[in-house]
């Protein structure tokens, strides 16, 4: 086995563990409905991408990433949370998520709000009661805050509401991506290098790598959503050619080409960190993805 | 006019000031509706209660209660998150807060839900920015993130939800008041004693002051339900009355007792602070409302 598969799958296995063991198991609370609708979302898989991105670049720092893995796992709250609230009927009104009914056809649509709201609310508890100084907790809810916020990732899924029956500017695109995907990939590398007490140069470094990874992330995902294949990807494919993708502004050819020159900067970003190996496989694999 | 009008109005007008002129107001930001959604429903009024009790038992404790106003700000801004998911159409479906058209009514139910996230995401980082040591900041998060969580407020929201149609004990209905209202008055309560570095002691006496004090104003609110009068109260009269309410389960006359008795006790706490003349009158006000 490659050692990138060897870290992968610890990683994997340690976030799964983590979110599984240490995440909203109570047995003698009333409220159990609320657990069973954040737990649902919250273990129903995916990439596990945003923590692995806090685990890798702790690492990368030098840092212990097991414990890192209350960071890792506020960022994958914040990112459930969105997906939950995004779901809903009076937003996306989706029924699948990753092959699965999404947590308000389970639940409803009340519980669904409030299982989303308290996963928001549990990331910050969570980064509270991590292992680290008052100093490092404090800019960590801080840059995540700050990320998930109304100019961060809720304000970029407003500007994608508002830009649905009309034609964006290339920059609206690029605005709207940096914010509604990109913030949060941002903030897990930026805890990731909170983590491990890295200095300011590793802080820049990491954000140049997360807003061209994300950017490149984004392009091949509006690249899959017209050449994909609906079962690989587990969603209806063209979907999104409605909406304005960097695939409908710049065509597939240039879009390729995007792909390929953000990841290029992303791999330079990461000189700034020693053993990069798995991060520069994993931003690899994630760019030239085709599921 | 009393010492208490002067302070009150004092507390009153540097909580909207710095509400209208710190929270929200960006000019050069695209998202406009957005901030406009949050700023219609932080700045629609209200008795601004939770903030009065950062800034009060800050002051009590010997604090500059002025340099609390980011925390006084954050807690405001999640009951007002709370308060807008409360009233959407998947929750309890109200057209009308305060007398003004509900946040969904206004803008509508998708930026009504990313609006209150965008409050409870902000709470967070008006705190990480408010002038304390990381310390007394990250204890703060914990604080506030403990309160509103799954364990505190969303839980008794769910916990509510699911007690609509059946009878609970009193003990049900006591656990359901101290989540859905009662936790965020503790956080707000605390949050004042952490800004003025106060000790164990007095956290412990600001707890119990809230405890009692948010339990004797939910009966009281109670009360006014079943009694009140619609126009003063500014909402439909007697709406509770489906619902497992204290006087449902009392009595009127057991309710007037509990009130005296936990107004009693929530003034008791209050000896733990020098000069508690204004939170004194405050809580005899409120357990004695009659709007």
């Amino acid at each position: 086995m490659l050692n990138f598969d060897v870290q992968n799958q610890a990683y994997l296995a340690q976030v799964e563990k983590y979110l599984d063991s240490e995440c909203f198991q109570y047995s003698d609370e009333p409220q159990k409905e609320l657990f069973d609708a954040m737990r649902y979302s919250l273990l129903a898989g995916g990439k596990r991408l945003r923590p692995i991105f806090v685990l890798d670049f702790c690492r990368m720092c030098g840092g212990d990433w097991q414990k890192a893995l209350p960071f890792a796992a506020a960022v994958e709250m914040v990112h459930t949370y969105s997906l939950i609230h995004d779901d809903l009927p009076c937003m996306d009104n989706d029924d699948y998520r990753r092959g699965k009914p999404t947590n308000h056809k389970v639940y409803g649509e009340a519980t669904a709000v409030l299982a989303g709201d308290a996963l928001l609310t549990a990331a910050f508890a969570y980064i509270a009661k991590a292992p680290y100084s008052a100093e490092t907790r404090i800019r960590a809810v801080e840059i995540l805050s700050d990320c998930a916020g109304e100019l961060g990732m809720v304000g970029g899924q407003v500007l994608d509401m508002r830009s649905e029956d009309r034609q964006c500017t290339k920059q609206e695109v690029l605005d709207i991506q940096s914010r509604k995907t990109g913030a949060l990939i941002r903030a897990a590398c930026l805890l990731g290098v909170l983590a491990a007490d890295g200095g300011s140069e590793q802080l820049l470094a990491a954000k140049g790598f997360a807003d061209n990874l994300g950017l490149a992330f984004q392009i091949r995902d509006d690249i899959l959503d017209i050449i994909g294949d609906a079962k690989k990807l587990g969603k209806a494919v063209g979907v999104d050619a409605t909406k304005n993708t960097f695939v409908q502004l710049y065509g597939l050819e240039t879009c390729d080409k995007m792909v390929r020159e953000h990841t290029d900067k992303a791999l330079e970003y990461l000189s700034a960190f020693e053993n990069a190996d798995y991060m520069k496989h994993l931003a690899s694999l994630l760019t030239s993805r085709t599921v």
